[in-house]
């Protein structure tokens, strides 16, 4: 059980041992918050003894970056595919809504560790990550601007809005829980609509690809 | 300085000891987690003794649930307000959005701890700040139900609208910062605009009051 959700949320991360950490570190920091969880919590949390943690992560913070930057890299991967996938800035934008909400629905103890817990990030690290994070409000930056400058969307201030329609899926890290009874993908497409009449566009007209 | 600012955030509160060490605990918290934070490092952080600190309140958990509860009033009575003061739905909505986004971006650090140390309460305390939390989401969805039958908002599930409009407020606590270029007037101005889009009113059919 552990071992396939772990596969299943690092498939690029080997071995299997590494993954088994991250996911018993993405667990305690979840409950506990990073400063209050020690890597002998995360390593018998793992099944394993301290000193194996210390062979696939040097230190806790390097665990945690492991996952931040993961969980960053897969959220600018959706965000970017959906963006290239699209046609028009209206499609663009309902697509990463719809995507970038599942995903925090879908993975929201991941994403509540890789949202909340920026601040527990060393500062070369931070840095890596903020860029991650900059990347991601770019390509929606640019859709609000393309669309406005289209005629499709209508806003005052196109980085507010960017941040507004971001905000509207990393807060439902927060919130979600396996209990919702919405469930990801029908949440998204909710938000997706929300999202596009946020930017004065007509939901109507930027049907959904999935429906 | 600081007593200035406890006393400001918690006019209620007496005596003057227990709102610095309210202010303590805010800090404390938003800085390493609830659980990280020891009611020594508490104390001294308000120039106390532990001691000092139990006469006041007889936990952490004491502390955290006033520093909760306390939030969460603010954030109802000024929803409330807001409601009662509006004749329409429009106003009402546009009012309330920009109070409680002004209220997070005003008292981000407060607010952080509020929003996201939910989970560190003991139950009988979480049932109290739960029912607050209630209060507030059951003020904006009866808003959102209201300005639906009179043909002022179209939305097609109200309880989800209800909370995205205030995951645009609560999301502000997490990036809002005191070096963030937008006041918390300004950009309260900005999301009441967004949250009335978001519920396919027209913004400029309910002018904000104080504009």
């Amino acid at each position: 059980m552990t071992m396939s959700l772990s596969a299943e949320l690092w498939p690029d991360v080997q071995p299997d041992a590494a993954r088994r950490l991250m996911l018993a570190g993405v667990e305690s920091f979840a409950q506990r918050g990073y400063h209050a969880t020690t890597t002998r919590d995360i390593a018998t949390n793992a099944g394993m003894s301290p000193a194996a943690l210390y062979v696939h992560f040097p230190s806790k913070a390097a665990l945690l970056f492991a996952i931040s930057r993961s969980g960053h890299e897969q959220a600018l991967a959706l965000v970017q595919n959906a963006a290239e996938q699209a046609d028009t800035p209206m499609t663009a934008l309902r697509e990463i809504v719809e995507r970038f909400v599942a995903w925090h629905a879908r993975r929201h103890t991941v994403a509540r560790v890789v949202q909340y817990e920026l601040g527990a990030l060393p500062e070369q690290e931070y840095r890596v990550v903020a860029e991650l994070r900059r990347g991601i409000e770019r390509i929606v930056h640019d859709i609000v601007v393309r669309g406005a400058e289209a005629g499709q969307f209508t806003v005052s201030d196109p980085m507010t809005a960017a941040r507004a329609v971001l905000s509207l899926g990393v807060d439902v890290a927060r919130w979600y829980t396996d209990r919702s009874r919405t469930s990801p993908a029908e949440l998204g497409r909710q938000y997706g609509e929300l999202a596009l009449r946020m930017l004065g566009a007509d939901p109507a007209r930027a049907a959904s690809p999935r429906n």
